[in-house]
């Protein structure tokens, strides 16, 4: 039952040593040079880096979008996130307008219930600006253990929520411990280009990116930021792409309002060249916002660097492109929206970010997976090397280098929007409450053993002189 | 030999939890819960805070100053710090014009060695740009262990450098891995308005304030960011007081280059009516930058914060109100600049910062301990808790209440510029290299156990994937 | 039929000189030093200021607001205008959903044919997002003379227009060569505000004000602007009242944008705490936006100063306090909003502005007439004293004191938001198109003079060497 | 005696009209249309701009520089810049230490009296801060009617003064209504940079560019305006050549500090890779500060457009590439720094500012001449056409085109830096009090008529309802 991970180096978001780490009723139990116990199985993870299991803070996994589903559902979905080093997701569960929250996240349950190979939570969308809804939100909060809301800014007439709306649940999230996402783009003006490049026959998989331009982006994330302060509550800003949008949420932070922001590595890696691929290949890079100008990558990596960006989410939200993507063949606009890429957040980050130089490898863990943790509830408990907190690992290997492809990922679609990069790095093996998910690079969880993590509320201060901390020093 | 810290709560950086802490041949062997071990010594720290040991990285201990010479020496001031919380000191080596480095740093081993209780390690004034000094500077790096210089831009005529001698400094410090620290003001216009106070008859302390405004210190920041910006080099801010300053070193760092600040607790509690108190009492709050007014104080918390600064030193540089401060009686411009605070700088940090909410837990740590040792090349032996790090710890209790008070301190100077300040939190032990300076409240360690500690070179990445970690892993 | 104002002190924007001007034939004939025609009436102009007639860019004559009508109409209204310094009005005409642009034009000549003292030009609201309007906009641009159009982003489900109509308007306007004027404030969150305030039971006027913060105002501004970047079109926001608004201005133009701002007296004189006037006095001051805390007069003025705003409008829309604004009695958001200031403008800007030292006497002449006249296309025939302009001309004392009052004014409204103020300086003689209509501080003008005005297009390069210049040249 | 200008275009940095202008006693007299005057001089100006004389208020005419003196005298300097249109020029009066200003300025009379063919007026350099300088320099104000006071931030060991010197003079400056200007570079860090690239062998032109990078612009005129902020006085930047300084002079014109700034055409034009040209011609362009890389000409026109930068100097100092800029043959800081621009100002402006649409005609007119005659005391007598104003009048052919050589210029230099240069528009006719200095494209004027200017104080409210303005009502 316990298990000891000898002479690797272990990094969280301050410190690297090398030390042993001793695992035991899924929990790590110690840190120290040098430990030894008879009853322990042993790991070698010398050579290697020991870190704490990545949290991907956005997934679609299972969810209808357009008319069809995607590819990834909670089971295989998360054996992808498992092989590529994530021990926890956090998924989003979609509402409709006249139902309850409630019965959102319990048809969410069912999907997620016995699939999952890793722990996970939900976010919950807002759809809708009623009496029932706000009544709803602090029991969901106090009871469900889902403290985190998404609110889209675009896609008009379907998901789009008006700015009273938005406002509504800022102040609700405020009163109550929850912390407002919001997908933003300006939908109206996108509903408007998008009509007017149809008409005029622009139907490819390019005029998707040309229909959504980053000024859309940086206007609603710099009105979502100003309502925030209004309102003196918090929001994240989910996939960040762009310097209009991280210039307003710089600009938010340096005022001293509660605004976060997450990136993907999508947009650290592509650009919007993608989407004029022939042969409709464009239509594998269609999602929103939209891959931009390649100097935008650079605006996003200072942004991590800096601490104006947070956290990275994989916004994985895959379809095939035989079949799915195939839907838009004729109107960019009718192509599902969304990429695979729940695998390849943490060694892509890991790859380009830390062997290119861009983030230290304590920028990396922190953004990977401490931030994630602090921002929505789960920490200590998970993102970080720490006695106490979930024995959540990876043993990483710094230095192997690979190609990733279609042919050898674990996701559950036809294509991957990577193909072909060359990767350093790569998990050896993966611990979720210190049981095997990942040993020696394969695959052995099993479907069920994740389990859904109730999420605390958000935390003001960070883990300031208060509450929680009050707690541990009680105990 | 091995002692065990039982039941603290941890804080590190990033981390929080209970735990037990092993310690054995001066280093920390092993974290953990339910540690246990026959021959060791077992602490109880169960509702204490366990931290790193504090490091200060601004002193001057028995330093020559207009005529006379602090009141504190490296026996009585490294006292102080332990007491204070403070396991580490770097003392500033001040150099002439004419003679070498090296015979610098020689005279202030010997003022140091066989007297400090704690561990200790220098930076090293450049006082004018020759062609010996620059020779000297890279076999200082890396023979003698002082990787830190600085310059003063104040002064006139006696310590003030000018723009040539700083970028040269500068240029030297990038090649060589050095880093570069100033005292930032405008001697130039504090001559003259110094000049121009004292003809008009202006004698008095407040008059010390009046002549050195923060414009100035915010111009002389500004231009040492930009100088360091063109010789792609890396500067810390010393003792940063206002506004103007903390304005100039965030535009550098959100501009992308290697600018550090730090302040002291007087900026962050005092204020510039302290200099106005009768009876000549006002000298007892001289020091330069001076005190400002009390809107500045907010906008120093914020910067530490946000981490536009990174850390704190105590400044401290003591002299006696009777018979030094009193040397300038009838000319501001004779009082000794400087003030005790080493011993005060953790406790204070702690008790305005984290319990009256303005900075967390971590932040506290981060910018006591761990960031000084990052920046000054002491990380990871010095600045966390982490297994083989050495065991620097403080054993601190959160909630008791203590006056500040000439009558209690170990500072050996007869006022305290925070009599009467109420503080919350106090080191019950303090332990240097795991071995006991402070026991219960009291002091028990002896001059002369205080090493000289060789700074490695400035990391320009910050524990990047690079020199230091690999060398982890290959160890 | 010829006139000479002599010896003059005649300002522009540019210049100030000792002049006698000639009229003829209702324009500047010539200026110069001693002209003398035995033919023309000579007014005695000395010690006096001779300047351009102000153009009010904002007013609203009997105007339909929320099932009343505005106390003042195009006769009374102009009246007033012309006693105050102002010989030209540009009125905003409403236009309703489902209705012709032309047809909304018809009915605002229809209200002021006949009664116009002086001359006027109309902006043209936009509703609604239809291909019609948009259909219609360049003929009227073309031929109506009619080239500004005014979208309103706040009174939800009233006026409210969304942001894709806010955006086809841009795009529509910058390819017709139209120039788009906002209400900036968010509807949205107004709606939200006012509706909880109401069920809290909060009915007075200060609700008003609490309901719609200039946060709002600001986040409306800086969406506007962004979208106006987007269409590269160009954008006048009304009635800027606040640092947030002023921002986001100073923002966009520092970004090359082509947005323009327009202030009123109201917001440099008066502020929130009117409002809360006891006995319902405080619905005297019921305009949207709100007036805010005091300490935005400044930041008003300096943008005025700066160039950050360019121009003064009144926004005068005058409702009795009896019978009219009494509809709020119960419930703030029934008052009509509108405040009567058509005749103050003028002297407000003089006295409070060029005699306080806010900005210089040319400052003036700019944002009181040259600029409204070069943004809305009415330069050189408006906006300045040239050879060839209109003679439309105010021949000021400069150093008169006086008290505005209800007793006094023109405006048939029943009391003065300004009652009490004390002024200096006041028009002793104003001249539209070289015919009395003040003359002796009596209006002599008639109804029916006034003439419509025809607005030219947008000039993007205001003056650039082009179009209408070169006109000039071959002409 | 009397001129009518007939049928031209007039235009001010307001205005633009068809009239005619009447000159008589070396004033305007009149402005209007269809003027007669049976005793006047018709010039017929139909299809031509008639606009104000330029004022350069940056010339170095007889100035000895690096062991030579520059080409051009006041006669043949001054020939050439009113050949080019400008009719006032502001010559730099150099002093040493030791000596009184007003020896200095003798020195400079005497250079200049019987040679100026245009008006003429000094600026005064401040090369040391002793009591002496500061007790003339407000007699020098007051009686010599020379208001504005030259610093060197550069020229380490030769002009440069230090901070004191700075700072005293804008204390001095503002106590007495003096303007400083400064030449801001940091010459300390390039006397570094100098010193270091000739010991390295590097002795060629392109080196005066790399020793002197932007960003010691920037440091120094960042320096100079926080300086000024604090002696609430008041600066005008020469010679801006890059964005570092155009940053620096914005901001603090947004903080509402009086800082001004001027920029010069070869700033404007040309770019660093000039001084690579080979066989020594980069000598031809060498000139403090250096031309910088051609993205900062883009910065330039846009703070020109926007209003951070207020005017345009010529810079002009010239040296014959033989015999003087070869004394840097092998050594380039021994190259004569300066070039030869009196005389292309105004053209280059007008045709690469106007006429490729970058700035309006009113902002040319502006820059060129309207706002040096506020800023330096010489408005409203020049710097306008208005009643009343000297008659310094500029025909101007907007539509030939022609090219810059030194085959056709009259500037005393054996080369052009504009060579080849194809330029629209040219001086026809050039009037100084009424009088011809150019006359159908030839030079007509005589040496010794232009007259000394006394320029007035500097007004700190540019014309508010103060001083001046008073005094003309009065009149």
């Amino acid at each position: 039952m316990k298990k000891i991970i000898k002479d690797g180096t272990v990094v969280t978001s301050t410190d690297v040593y090398t030390a042993d780490v001793l695992i035991e009723d899924e929990k790590i139990q110690a840190i120290g040079q040098n430990i030894s116990d008879i009853y322990a199985e042993v790991i070698d993870a010398s050579g290697y880096y020991v870190m704490p299991g990545g949290i991907d803070p956005h997934t679609h996994m299972d969810m209808p979008f357009g008319g069809t589903v995607t590819a990834d559902d909670f089971e295989t979905g998360s054996i992808a996130a498992a092989c590529g080093g994530t021990t926890t997701i956090i998924d989003f569960c979609l509402t409709g307008k006249g139902k309850s929250l409630k019965s959102a996240l319990e048809k969410w349950h069912a999907k997620s219930a016995g699939k999952a190979v890793i722990d996970y939570g939900f976010h919950l969308q807002i759809a809708e600006a009623n009496e029932e809804v706000f009544m709803e939100m602090p029991q969901i909060i106090e009871e469900e253990g889902v403290t985190s809301f998404k609110i889209f800014m675009a896609y008009k007439d379907v998901l789009q929520a008006d700015d009273e709306t938005l406002f509504q649940t800022l102040v609700t999230a405020r009163e109550h411990g929850g912390l407002v996402m919001v997908h933003a783009e300006n939908g109206d003006v996108i509903n408007y280009l998008t009509e007017k490049a149809l008409k005029e026959g622009n139907t490819e998989p390019i005029y998707h990116a040309l229909t959504r331009p980053p000024e859309l982006e940086g206007e609603a994330t710099g009105r979502a930021a100003r309502l925030t302060a209004l309102a003196d509550s918090q929001l994240y800003v989910v996939h960040v792409t762009c310097k209009e949008a991280v210039e307003q949420i710089a600009e938010a932070r340096r005022r001293g309002y509660r605004v976060f922001g997450e990136t993907c590595p999508q947009y650290l890696v592509l650009d919007q060249t993608y989407l004029e691929r022939p042969d409709f290949e464009g239509a594998k890079y269609v999602w929103s916002p939209p891959l931009r100008e390649r100097s935008n990558q650079e605006v996003l990596w200072n942004a991590l660097k800096s601490g104006d960006l947070q956290a990275i989410g994989s916004d994985h939200c895959s379809f095939n492109f035989r079949g799915q993507k195939e839907l838009g063949k004729n109107d960019f606009s009718k192509i599902p929206n969304g990429g695979p890429f729940v695998e390849d957040r943490f060694s892509v980050l890991f790859s380009e970010g830390v062997k290119k130089g861009r983030i230290s490898i304590h920028d990396f863990v922190n953004i990977i997976s401490t931030q994630a943790a602090k921002l929505f509830g789960l920490f200590p408990r998970k993102g970080t090397i720490a006695p106490g907190s979930d024995a959540d690992i990876v043993i990483f290997d710094p230095n192997v280098e690979r190609i990733i492809s279609v042919e050898t990922h674990h996701m559950n679609v036809d294509y991957s929007a990577l193909e072909g990069l060359k990767i350093i790095g790569e998990p050896i093996t993966v611990l979720s409450r210190g049981n095997y998910v990942v040993k020696d690079k394969e695959f052995v969880g099993k479907p069920g053993k994740g389990k859904f993590l109730k999420c605390n509320k958000f935390n003001h201060d960070l883990y300031k002189e208060t509450g929680q901390l009050e707690g541990l020093l009680k105990g």
